[in-house]
């Protein structure tokens, strides 16, 4: 087998972030393909071309591994949207997220959150995919709503949470894509009249 | 081994309520105990003292009767919370479905949660469970709150399903029990401000 596509002994040496990026893509691949259960650490080093060591050196385990997978490649929310008003950036963030929930990454992540609930895996992992960067992006469209004067300008960390508990909540519970007819009443319904409240 | 006192046939004959509260206790101890994974249908059968066709004349496998237990034995919600106040009744609630999903009932629910998500087994047995009894008791909470003239009369269907989501959020995410101070800022930060807003 020396000497074949696969064989990361052949293969020109990558580093640092052209690696990370085959050994994720590899990773999200396999997890699309056979879901979590059957992802191995030797089975991702092979479709990557990367030695064993290398993803031991970058993730502990497999599951580090697949929450770093189903973060790649979805779009990043640090820099949230502008479209000028409060409504116009809590739809365009939903809509973002809920794409981020859909396709293989989603995927990747519900099987993630399905083996830490089955008590499989822990749940630290998890935490750090999930709360963080909405509560910034949230805090920076309500922070330029006021500005505007359209919004209340201390909101409460509970409600900077809300959108994204509504969201995955129907992804878990009722199912993926999430309508936008849906999203669109999350944000008209709930978030504009929560943060313009006084 | 017959005679001995997990021989459904030496047993006096329970038929109807009496027969279905025995394995639905008895499911709830075996996944409290060895969690879903390891609950059988003979497992179940052999702790209650029932015979395997009792089981599966009441639910056709282990899914059904998993979510059938972690129903079993917590507070029925269909009548919510009547303390004279919007908040007061949305706090009671609240700390309602937290006790819900603290303990094993709680346990079992995440467990089946896992599975489905884990794509191992089909959603639909989950859904179920969880929005139709809270919109109705929050419906109602919110409709005696409108005659006392504190809340909006017309709350909409994702408004009604937002305490539950955060709660559900926070049990998945960051995990159990829920801390009282964080109910007491959800019904004051979100709710309250939602179910008032104009």
């Amino acid at each position: 087998m020396s000497g074949s596509a696969g064989d990361h002994r052949t293969l020109p040496r990558r580093r640092g972030r052209a690696l990370d990026d085959a050994i994720l893509s590899a990773a999200l691949a396999e997890l699309s393909e056979d879901g979590y259960g059957a992802m191995t650490m030797e089975g991702v080093a092979r479709r990557a071309g990367a030695s064993k060591a290398s993803l031991y050196r970058r993730w502990p385990g497999r599951l580090e591994l697949a929450v770093a997978a189903a973060r790649h490649g979805v779009p990043d929310l640090r820099v949230p949207p502008d479209t000028g008003s409060l409504r116009g950036d809590l739809l365009a963030l939903l809509r973002a997220l809920a794409d981020r929930m859909d396709g293989p990454a989603g995927e990747a992540l519900r099987a993630v959150a399905g083996e830490a609930l089955a008590g499989r895996e822990s749940l630290s992992a998890l935490r750090d995919l999930s709360r963080r960067t909405v509560v910034v992006a949230v805090t920076e469209i309500v922070r330029r709503a006021a500005e505007r004067g359209e919004a209340t300008s201390r909101p409460t960390v509970q409600s900077l949470l809300v959108g994204q508990a509504m969201l995955r909540d129907h992804v878990l519970f009722v199912g993926c894509p999430v309508p936008d007819d849906v999203l669109v009443e999350m944000v008209d319904d709930v978030l504009v009249p929560l943060y313009r409240a006084p």
